[in-house]
């Protein structure tokens, strides 16, 4: 998707998430909004990738969560250490079933419900550099304000590039 | 409202503006979107007070727009000339019967009704200083994406200080 579009203007959940793996986000959400932090779910990266949640706190710390439904899930996918690029600290979010030592050790960790979550380890703080941030600070502010503004008029963005 | 706080969870219309207000309102964030922006109507700006629509270009660049229903709504307002230090632009936009000859010289005009709006007048550009686009992206940034968690998730917001 190109710079000159709309970001990102899928709302979730989009039909490719899991029961579980919504509960997890949702409760993850939540923990966010309990610390001070808003957070946008499928938050698509300059890379293309999208990033489970990304969330911003009142000084402008980038905080990435990746949730993960299951083991399989886990050790399927190894494009989250990708995502420490566009975080000043990242996250696992998992269920309260979810084996957490096999969870790499320099991330934060949430144990996670529909109703929400736990902080079982704090995220170490890598902080991106000022370019990152600001890029990635737009990128999120026009995210969230596109799937707004999709919400509340959907008739608004129809014949226009996206 | 405190910086430590999500900076604005309300959703128009919130019941203060008038039909006409809320019609020239959605032409113009429909305008914005097919320029390419997104747009936060009622934002919450750090003086506390409102400007009716900030929008953010993918740039960076910033937008006020002041709606105006009325020729009495523009005579009893002086509160706009303080918008200017928020943006890069600053647009009014009225309905097709407002006398655009009593808004000032150095605004740009949208006249607007609630399937769109025209351009009357390109607003000249004062772009801010960094430190001031910085902390209104922010603040933009949490507007937007509390808003969207408010929606998807109205619980995750009680409780919390706000």
């Amino acid at each position: 998707m190109s710079d000159s579009s709309f970001p990102d203007l899928v709302l979730p959940p989009d039909g490719r998430q899991s029961e579980t793996a919504r509960g997890i986000q949702r409760g993850a959400l939540r923990y966010l909004a309990a610390r001070g932090l808003v957070g946008v779910p499928e938050f698509c990266l300059a890379s293309g990738r999208r990033a489970d949640i990304a969330a911003l706190d009142m000084r402008g710390e980038v905080w990435v969560v990746e949730i993960k439904s299951s083991v399989i899930d886990f050790r399927t996918d190894r494009k989250w250490t990708e995502y420490r690029l566009h975080c000043d600290r990242l996250f696992f979010a998992v269920g309260p079933d979810f084996p957490l030592d096999i969870l790499p050790e320099d991330t934060g960790i949430l144990v996670a419900d529909p109703f929400g979550a736990g902080l079982v380890r704090e995220a170490p703080r890598h902080p991106m550099a000022g370019a990152t941030r600001k890029a990635l600070t737009l990128r999120f502010a026009r995210a969230a304000a596109g799937r707004l503004m999709a919400l509340m008029d959907p008739e608004a963005l129809r014949g226009i590039a996206l």
